[in-house]
């Protein structure tokens, strides 16, 4: 049982099963794919042509905080927040949508890109999948 | 000239005036809601009656997040970046509003509450006021 | 293999062996600690008896800080930052180890509070160990 | 009167007064180092020389992760946390020498070097201000 999962079964505020398997799912994507864009972003910076990639480091850079953001966010049983959610989901699943086709273009040349992009592909799904639910 | 207009006049990409006043205006209006709701929310933390506002402190962590969130991805010129520029600027709006709300109701009994809801509401406006010139 | 063991296998510049293995095993820790954290924060807001919580809240934001600043600082290979990386660690070890003795006190009550704990103390050693590597 | 001084004006914990307005000044120097690390760091990416200032984004990022960090625990008015609050101004003003150095070896040539390396310069002195008055 992973982290995530202990800490919400120990939560005095439970949600529905459905949802919280959801949530547990998109909090996680999210702290991976916020691991693997700060990766990939300073991967970029060490590569030879780093000119080709700034593009890249951009949109790591920002789906990296969004990515840690939403996680927070979705972390705060604050009641009435609905609106904020999905707002935040929408935009979650945006960069992430964005820095995995960036990262898709260069992933042949770097493997680095080819990892993250996968997590940003994830990521965007478990996002797609709680709003959803929500 | 405060810091963030030095900066933005020294970075070698640069948008149309009008734009780039609100943006300025805007990541300097993100950077002090940040602050406040920071700090709002462990004022609230410190009062007797904590219990009565674990909503306010949930909003000004929420709010404190988004404002992080959006202040630097405001700072990131990616190309194509409109979509997530947007979704983001709605999701902050919407922190900011909730938070603002939220603080407000609190307003006469915890001066940091009133303080903090202002500058909710002007990092709101500045969100949406950017929002229209995109 | 995980994603972070994959990006750092993939990044352009790799460092020796066992403090790849640390750093790695540093990078995770963090990340679940910083999680663990957040919703420990949380979790303390939503208990009846908050009131006696308010200091397990607030050790709970300053670890998830910690965590994430830790984080990203590991993930950038800058030259020459050796100071930075161990005045850091310094500060993250110290920051789970007093969040860690704090989520103790509550651990019998309440069980986030023990799963939180857990995770502060394996981030405080994979901290310090990678101290004692560089 | 800035929003953090009427921030900590308000907070129900309050320090000594030289503390406070050392710990006001530091709060307020972190979120501008942030905000200017944040620009340069993009900036740096924009530039045609980008190759070149590699070294200079990846000190930029260290930086504006270390005072968010910063400006955020100093907000936590936490008991018992002073062995944190030293560890971490150490930290952050590291990161601010480091930072300010390295920008400082661009100066000439990009204006947004110089302005971010003063502004990590004051807020070396301001943690180190902090530092010697705890």
């Amino acid at each position: 049982m992973s982290i995530v999962e202990q800490m919400l079964e120990t939560h005095p505020a439970r949600r529905g099963l459905a949802v919280d398997q959801r949530l547990r799912a998109c909090i996680e994507a999210c702290g991976t794919c916020a691991q693997a864009c700060t990766l990939c972003a300073d991967a970029c910076l060490g590569e030879p042509e780093v000119a080709d990639l700034v593009g890249c480091v951009r949109s790591n850079l920002n789906c990296a905080q969004l990515c840690e953001a939403t996680q927070r966010v979705l972390s705060h049983r604050t009641e009435g927040d609905e609106d904020l959610v999905r707002a935040l989901l929408k935009a979650c699943a945006e960069a992430c949508r964005m820095c995995g086709e960036e990262c898709e273009r260069h992933a042949e040349r770097h493997e680095h890109c080819w990892v993250c992009a996968e997590a940003c592909r994830r990521c965007e799904s478990a996002c797609r999948e709680l709003l959803a639910a929500l």
